[in-house]
């Protein structure tokens, strides 16, 4: 772990989001860590306590607009803004800093892929060549030496982890492979929307974006690198009545002579020895509850009744795995310090 | 309708479940029948308003145990005892009464498959053979000649709906169909289970029963029907929080020539004019929230970005379609009434 | 009950939202009545399946602006808008029309107490005196023979019912009446409010409005008619995280000589027969799941320990007995109909 | 604080329960705290990772019966068991050992009272006297110089707080004190019992135990350290379908003279540089979800319509504040350890 005798300045563009409070409760406890500056748009010259009162008894600097922070009293930038406004914003970025982008705009490094998905040319493309895809586990040499993070959608996080290291070892084939996605309602963000209102989400189940969700040609982007060919995903997400937490069910078809063990006993190998990452014994389903609160991603393996099907279920915190502790991650890894500082809460349950 | 100047005399066995008071809340308000006998095991002796204060206004008889039915004075019996010992109680029904069945006891026709999936021998194989499938919609010739019948899962119901079809007008293909289900906790039944309590199961998702559960064999087995040959499918069901709901994503692959517009037809062309089945405008996801507590079931089809991939979305309230109220709809055909008689509530929202 | 051979044509003002819906719920079922007009400001010109797809398949009317409406078509008006446009709209309906209106405008009958909590001038003074309040059961001769009627709030409504008849009964004190209300989410409309989002609302609890909620006046107004003179009481209202439901903890001092049995027995009397409100048994607790998307209201009566403190608990569902369930039922009352007719439903538990 | 190179080996005996795995949460966190056995009685035998999923990750000890703990190789017991089995396991801990009891077997200094309340003789009387209550905040100095601390009961927690410095301080009177209380269904415990099952509780809202809850003299008795007379409070606890999370809302009667202002700043006067303990400022009203997780006590206080009324509105974690984590505190304030060490996280929220 480096020396850290001054704090590192932290500043967090877009605070008053779910994933900007939840950087600033994590952050909280860094012991290497000053929260220096906090924006918001609508809410800049609020206190934090007024607009998150949970984080109302620390001391915070107060929410400013991104146009009154003063970069040189920073060394890091953790970016939540929407998607599409913050690539003029980390653009503007003086270079001496460091960044961990939470947004999509910088994950997908073709800009005509960017482009035909979100209806507009990319605004930075220079930028978006020299920015490391930040799921952290499968790309901490990349993320040591970047400058600009793009930390993953919390879709491709729980879709990845255990899919890249199987597609990688040729243990599961290209085609074919089908992610069926649930998500909590935080996920959603905290605008005010009738489509998220209490009694709209509570005691139901829907689907949503189906066939159509961006989080999409980021899962391909990834595979593509792990296939070495082309690989077209069939991803539909669905909202559970829940605040946190995510699971993909994934179903894939096994290459042939492998069965089930087969990738478990493979994946056991990737993430031996990681600490946000495991996998659960044979006949084990994980649970998102089982890392609520928690950084972590735990994965099971199920042999299909059909001929060379497999079925893995991936959980994690979609605001912590799948958001801002991946992007603490992220930051420690970029600053050379212990991967876990800051983040290594055990999950909350109940 | 049949003239019905003496009510239909019903019995409910099992009427201490939530099923049981399902059945309950939607017969109190069916203008031709009277509740007659409820009985209950554990809880016999007790009056019906200190097993479900719900159900405490309307003068109900009291709890008793199964020995102490009067069969002569009942026309219909429902049963919704646990599976497995349904078998020698529907035996015993004098052959006078009708029947529907709400258990998995008659549900598999075949023995073997029956043992294979159960453990032990059925007890009343001859009893099995003379038994409809009580499917309503697919299956009205046959519930209306039975005596006994068996009242479909709510898994098999969410799914089957949205597949016989599909695959009896060869539009979709009989291999690799894939269904990722969703209930909710109600379907777990009102036994004190640590797992289903509300500290475990609330702001949490999981899978549960990967690659085993009890209601595939009966999902196969209809499909085996409608397809001509056997059919294995991959079947995963999973945990919402939210008392009632039950969703299925079915993946499937289209016939050579066929987009989801022709499976859109093909379902709204086979429900036109039925009551209780629905199919939504393109682009439009069913909600489990829009069928809370009513017969329905809402389905919906997407072209899935996979090659000749489809993606079928299919909701019913698991205590009413999934269970109490096609019981209801499969009597009302049995006897020769109105099929929504009693069962024509909306659905209640939020 | 009336002949009703040509069924009453009925509007509905505010269809939009979720007493709107409920309205709609109900009246669907009811067997004199036709829906034949539904209005909505900003949704106007859509279809009921967009805006409530678990009513799409009723063939109900699409959303019109109120002056569309075509008054000489309609026999009776729900007005479910907003509070405060509610005075206009219902001076300017023809005088033909039976209006129950479930807004707080022509609940409070004086004037200068409407302007002192609402900040404004009332703009219908001489119909506010003409006007009906809807407590059904305390108040049928005046509803049978109003033109307007005002449907009482839902926290009055779940305070009043036990709280009048031990006024008027003097089994009470009129002083230090302390009511500590509970409320689900719903009760805050369908309108897009950060506050109101599930993530927001979810797992936990909070009061609102402690001190100067907007239904302390109406429940005093009616507390000062049973008790003969002023009644100051103590009102926080709380929400729960929960779509429907609604309950009032209520703290009273008994009259000298008079213990809880009494109160529960002048109680019991006073709802002897009634269809919608019961009193349950001593050491019973009502619970709001037990009254969920019917027109009950359940009360129990517990001796406290301090001095001639006794506690009554009363629970409804804030959307059917709290709004549209006793609007209807005031319709039925105004109309010479059966006054359960259309709002029968048993409880839906769970 | 204390120079603690040797970690501390501390023992939970009732490692099964919530509060036994919320102790194990934020003592992994604990820096000075090594976890040196587990135990349970029915699960003995099980790794942690079986019965707590969420805790598999941390190389916990095994479950055993608390017959093979070896007190020699522990320095602090928190006792985490059913009420009325603590008094004998207690007693028979080593006298070397400090030990935190979680129950509520010594929180009643008076046998006779206790004997009143559990309807049997307490088994270890003179123990009794030598334990000190574990309110931290408000008894440190009992607490310091204890071996055993019994931990208030959460009720207490949450409302002993803001009510104990106002009758101290002569703020508000003894008498007509009701304490409406609610909590999150984790403080009902992990037993498999019906009436917790999610179905039960979710969508719904109920009171429990009125007039008879164990609580009430324990608040009584210390209420009455406080007045320096006897008090009989109105205390009422209902459930509220979340997780975690309690609230008392609290109506007195203030002192000749006083107002709301003169409370709260008594309040905000005593708990000045508290870390655990905060008073919102005027008209805002605390919620459950701004403590969630955390070790936090907010409270409010707003001036009622009625005369010389008040209401307080005190929020806690019923895990933490109100069972583990000041059970927590209470050790580190025995061990002479900086007070929030190991419990120092930030509210989580969403």
């Amino acid at each position: 772990m480096a020396n850290t005798t001054t704090p590192i300045r932290v500043g967090i563009l877009g605070a008053s989001g779910y994933t900007g409070a939840e950087l600033v409760r994590m952050l909280l406890r860094h012991p290497n860590v000053e929260i220096c500056a906090l924006t918001a748009e609508r809410q800049a010259g609020k206190p934090m306590a007024e607009v998150f009162p949970h984080l109302g008894r620390y001391g915070l600097p107060g929410l400013v607009k991104i146009e009154e922070v003063h970069w040189d009293k920073l060394d890091v930038v953790f970016c939540a803004l929407p998607h599409g406004t913050t690539q003029e914003v980390v653009s503007g970025i003086p270079h001496g800093l460091k960044v961990v982008d939470l947004s999509a705009d910088f994950r997908l490094t073709d800009p005509a892929e960017y482009a035909a998905w979100y209806g507009h040319e990319h605004r930075a493309v220079d930028l978006q060549k020299e920015v490391a895809y930040g799921l952290t586990e499968l790309n901490r040499q990349g993320v040591r030496k970047a400058r600009v993070v793009a930390n993953p959608g919390c879709y491709p996080t729980s879709a990845l982890l255990p899919l890249m290291p199987l597609l990688l070892g040729e243990l599961i084939e290209p085609g074919g492979i089908i992610i069926d996605a649930k998500s909590g309602v935080s996920g959603a963000g905290r605008d005010a929307k009738q489509a998220n209102l209490f009694s709209e989400v509570s005691e139901g189940f829907n689907a949503y974006g189906v066939g159509h969700h961006r989080h999409m040609p980021e899962i391909e982007q990834e595979l593509r690198l792990a296939a070495g060919r082309p690989v077209t995903v069939s991803f539909t997400p669905h909202l559970v009545p829940m605040n946190r937490g995510m699971m993909s069910t994934i179903y894939v078809r096994m290459a042939d002579g492998a069965n089930a063990d087969d990738l478990r006993d493979a994946l056991v190998k990737q993430y031996e020895g990681e600490p946000f990452v495991g996998v659960v014994p044979a006949g084990v389903a994980p649970a998102t509850r089982h890392v609520r609160g928690s950084n972590h991603c735990l994965m099971g393996v199920f042999p299909d009744r059909t001929p060379r099907g497999a079925i893995i279920v991936s959980v994690i915190d979609n605001l912590v795995k799948g958001a801002s502790g991946q992007a603490i991650q992220n930051m420690n890894v970029m600053l050379g310090l212990g991967e876990t500082t800051g983040i290594d809460q055990a999950p909350m349950f109940p």
